[in-house]
């Protein structure tokens, strides 16, 4: 709360929802230009979706997979000081000692690397009729949990399954964040199921913003993915949205709202720990 | 797993969203009626609404309170073995040791009681320009979560602003329980805002069912009644709900279906409590 109260009270915040096909270099071509569009239009901080440099599958991930440096991460360092914005940069297929994760990069508009995060919970389900999908037959799962800092606050960032795991949420929000920010891929069974529920549920218990950035949806590929970015504020509310096309979601986050919740709602003085731990005391 | 894996398959649950006047006598007599016309319809499983005997205010709570086994809960009993149905007797202002508490009992078949709540999260908000609401100036909050076994499973309830705590549904959950029955009285401000939101971010997270049972709406009274009252299913998908006046809300609930969700989404499995406790775990 005092760091919300000491920091700049609004952030323009811009998710590209971004059209990802299978040439690497031409992804990155894109996220660039679509970046530098949405500082222009006033954003100051931006993201990426899930996978923006690859196509999203098991059988893609080792043939686009670099190490730390490589040219996307070089190519994300590049376009945040080009647009001069926070640029939290979707995910990539990331080699380490021979392992590959699914690894958000978050930069500074300096270019400066501000936190890496491994997705910590592979996205391995089977909904009969539905989706079948199995991250973890060729990728590892992180082994932390991730925050970085900005002017208008701390925020912590998870990607796409993660985002169905309320402990981080709870804990980014306990330790003082004001916002959850998920890079995600959901697909066109758990989305409209799932995919704004979690963003809502988040937002609602932490009194927090959060926001999900998808890939646009392309028919042509093996997952159908969702679409539909959206930024969501501490009451829960959908402050903006999109459908499935390649699209710039814009918010301008108030980030007074957040302890203007937090004092109407107490909820975060009113926990009864003595009846269950907090999950954010370790 | 096991225990629901045993239980009986499908349960006709009803919601009883009750009219509630000031005539204690009349409360019980409406509540009878209404229990009985639900099991008639066919419900095993009989929900009554937050404050169901007693107008919802704090200037109310002393005098319509009772100590155990007064008028209230002998009603209960007797319409539970009337009816003969699991009744979660809503809730009713309770005077024990000379403090009030905001109270749920619940009754089997045979009258008997099977458990008791009361809420543990105490409803005081200050929300500018919509509700401010101060439970605890008159009550105090109990002092332990609450479950009870039925021939479909296990089913945790809680009181209405104790929803706002994920930690109950989580324990609930991890512990076997297939389902989260809250008794609740929302307002025509946070109705609209996280009633349902409330409800379904539970069952998504917990793969359960999940009910919120709310009074009608009384425009004479101060407190503005949200109703809605509302089933859920695991895949937190609204099974029932309703509008603002008296109502029955039935929902048949196949209990496969929390086995169901939990091999297609496995998140039950796939936790990583080594970078965050379990709040189950006590």
């Amino acid at each position: 709360m005092a760091a919300a109260a000491a920091a700049a009270a609004r952030v323009k915040l811009a998710l590209v929802q971004l059209a990802v096909g299978a040439q690497k270099a031409a992804n990155l071509a894109n996220a660039r230009s679509r970046v530098l569009e949405a500082a222009r239009a006033g954003a100051q901080m931006v993201m990426l979706p899930e996978c923006f440099n690859s196509p999203y599958g098991t059988q893609y991930f080792g043939e686009y997979a670099e190490e730390a440096g490589g040219e996307s991460t070089a190519a994300l360092a590049a376009m945040a000081r080009e647009a001069q914005v926070y640029l939290v940069g979707g995910s990539i297929p990331e080699r380490a000692g021979g392992r590959l994760f699914n690894t958000c990069t978050v930069w500074g508009p300096d270019g400066a690397l501000l936190a890496r995060h491994r997705k910590v919970h592979l996205f391995d389900i089977d909904v009969p009729g539905g989706i079948t999908f199995r991250e973890s037959d060729v990728l590892q799962a992180g082994d932390a949990l991730t925050e970085f800092g900005t002017p208008w606050g701390r925020f912590g960032v998870a990607i796409c399954y993660d985002m169905r795991f309320p402990e981080m949420a709870m804990i980014a929000a306990r330790r003082g964040c004001v916002g959850m920010l998920y890079p995600g891929a959901f697909n066109t069974t758990t989305g409209p199921l799932h995919w704004e529920l979690l963003l809502r549920a988040r937002a609602v218990d932490n009194q927090i913003f959060t926001a999900g950035c998808s890939p646009a949806r392309d028919a042509a590929v093996t997952y159908p993915t969702w679409g539909h970015s959206t930024i969501v504020d501490p009451l829960a509310r959908v402050v903006a949205t999109t459908g499935d096309a390649p699209d710039i979601v814009y918010g301008d986050l108030d980030m007074q709202l957040v302890e203007d919740t937090r004092r109407s709602i107490p909820v975060s003085t009113q926990r009864r720990f003595d009846l269950y731990p907090d999950v954010a005391s370790q």
